[in-house]
């Protein structure tokens, strides 16, 4: 456990890093309730339930699932992910009957890129793979709400 | 800030207190994941954002959306909730096209209760309230699973 570098947030103490990665997240949560949605973010700790998969944002909007896992980049590139990450998000929104998404916002430009799940590469049992080129065909926030506020299904929805 | 009696849960200290009301949401939400509900529950500050309303709970199961607040009594007695809690849950089941609930844990016998918040009493512009016979009548957890994976609305349940 990590103990210096702190920084309150509301009643809790945590790393600097776990306040910028929830900063990130943050912002997501906030720009989907804009659009209407229903959001609500992971707790910090998911500790003690291990075998819960929690994504780092979960957004509704009238029965609509989407479930997210939040990644940053400073600039376009190649993004890798740990199988046991895609697969409980896989887990989770087969339960919530949504569909699954890597959120990745590009820091400098405060763009977010959605790509769904099903498109990563599988580069082994234990990794899965962004490449650089399917990164910059992600699908822009602005996007991804209208295909969830639409009829498609977002599966459908072709770049 | 209180930070006395302080508590370790995974990478980040709470009080006491808190540490007992995430343990009441965490058992709420082992129980419905174990029903094949995708479940989340709210972070523990959400003070940056405090116009995006997270309900404690959030559960989904196939596109049928329950958000609930989580309060717990140790014996049957009437239950006062904040106005400003009940808009807040409206508002996030409204977006969410889901129902919300007050889910109440009888402490002593592990029960969970169910009320639907279109049952709370309105005292006043500021309160509402559950009176101890309207608790007395709420709905077990497993009578909640079994009407969400029904065909039936939650709100159609007569208990």
């Amino acid at each position: 456990m990590k103990r210096i570098n702190k920084t309150e947030l509301g009643d809790i103490l945590l790393p600097n890093s776990k306040v910028r990665a929830f900063q990130h997240e943050r912002d997501l949560v906030k720009r989907l309730w804009d659009h209407g949605f229903a959001v609500v973010r992971a707790p910090a700790s998911g500790s003690k339930a291990k075998r819960i998969a929690y994504p780092d944002v979960v957004a509704i909007y009238k029965g609509r699932v989407i479930a997210c896992e939040v990644k940053t980049v400073r600039k376009s590139r190649s993004i890798y992910l740990d199988g046991s990450q895609v697969d409980k998000l896989l887990e989770f929104s087969r339960r919530a009957g949504g569909d699954a998404f890597i959120a990745i916002k590009v820091v400098g430009s405060g763009t977010w890129l959605f790509i769904p799940i099903d498109k990563l590469e599988k580069i082994d049992s234990k990794r899965y793979k962004i490449p650089k080129e399917l990164l910059n065909s992600g699908l822009h926030l602005e996007a991804l709400v209208s295909v969830v506020k639409g009829v498609k299904r977002l599966t459908e929805f072709k770049e």
